[in-house]
């Protein structure tokens, strides 16, 4: 059952691997196509990448082959996830199917694979039901990420979202309260964590950003103490999210 | 006040200038001796290493050359740590002077710097008044540790101690009650965490040493709902941190 190990970032090179890759469905997380390239094979690539939502970089030749790994990349390279993405209701059916409330853990832009490694893993201890993450500007579910979540990646769905605040508007709608992560909120132990719930975690450097944070019904802090500005991104997020275990428990 | 930046670990190399640092009373983490070498200098050198307790590595030529960022070593080199340490004392006098238990963390061989900086981090936001650490099998307060503790080194004291054991005993005396993690332990929301306290981390692999664990009062387990076996060493230091927090508040 367990397919845990240190899977690469998948690359996938030359057209017709590429335009295949798209059309069985694979989640490709970016397509690096050649600076001018414009015939008919790269037009159609470009167009089942689009309709997929995938990132696109145009690129210099020396870029592309040093990407390369076969060295037959005939201006076009997929990088493709190590681990399957989930979908949003994935990770609802398996709170369901745990016959609790969902708990789901947001990151509003974690860039360190270590970070989300180590978050992935703490949401599996913590009984969370998944892991959502957006398409741009965070790190996706790269080799480093699987080896850092020590297994965690095998059990726990990580759904990646183009849109983060239409996806939680859609969750509202389904009886979810969403908590963001921020000092200048109230202290977390006087919120109220308990029922569906999604944690939003912001970025290493940023922290939850402002439209994200619009979208979220409270905030909640972390009681500080010391003498610097804030917590490792994986710390606070293990912090709050056993805050809701006791909660709940 | 703050001299925060991204130091270098210190080298020291050549036979003066090593002998100068151990005689100044620099903390030397390590010293690397070339094989076979017994002169009279370099005996000297190796006696104020043992006075001081400092870790001796007797390497080939190869090993030394590859150390040395001068080219001169003459056949020793001196790791200093990039940041000082500070003595068990110390981290009592500051609880005092803040009128508080002490809050200690004490660390029994995190080996990860990146873990250690951010236990650091989350030692000083949590209020703890200081961390020990062991002088072997243990990472000590290098660069990296430096920059992954967000500036934090500059207001939590580290101390290192040769034996973690005995100076657990020393603090005993002065009414600290020690409790460490470890997953067949008692929910640590069932315990008491008030009043002076040391709270106690094990390695990332191998967890709390069996000697250090029998000296221990009580023993927290975070609860675990998931499949995979532990948390990150250093999220489970800040959930345990918080939980002492919460209960102090």
């Amino acid at each position: 059952m367990s397919n845990y190990g240190e899977p690469e970032e998948l690359k996938i090179e030359g057209r017709n691997p590429v335009l295949e890759a798209f059309r069985s469905g694979k989640t490709v997380d970016r397509l690096y196509v050649l600076e001018g390239c414009q015939d008919g094979p790269v037009r159609s690539i470009i167009r089942e990448a689009k309709k997929q939502g995938t990132l696109i970089r145009f690129v210099p030749r020396e870029r592309l082959d040093q990407l390369s790994e076969s060295g037959r990349h005939q201006g076009v390279i997929a990088s493709a996830a190590a681990y399957p993405y989930a979908q949003v209701e994935d990770l609802l059916e398996n709170a369901k199917k745990k016959g609790e409330d969902p708990f789901l853990i947001l990151l509003d832009g974690i860039e360190d694979p270590h970070n989300l490694g180590a978050i992935i893993r703490t949401a599996n201890l913590a009984g969370a039901h998944g892991v959502i993450i957006p398409k741009h500007r965070a790190v996706g579910l790269t080799a480093v990420v699987a080896r850092t979540s020590a297994g965690a990646l095998n059990y726990t769905p990580v759904a990646k979202v183009t849109n983060m605040t239409a996806v939680m508007e859609e969750l509202k709608k389904k009886g979810i309260w969403f908590v963001c992560a921020a000092m200048d909120g109230q202290r977390m132990y006087d919120l109220n964590l308990k029922g569906p719930i999604g944690l939003v975690i912001g970025s290493e450097g940023e922290g939850v950003s402002r439209l994200v944070r619009e979208h979220c019904d409270f905030t909640a802090a972390i009681p500080m103490k010391g003498d610097i500005d804030s917590l490792n991104a994986s710390v606070a997020a293990g912090i709050l999210a056993y805050e809701i275990v006791r909660q709940r428990g």
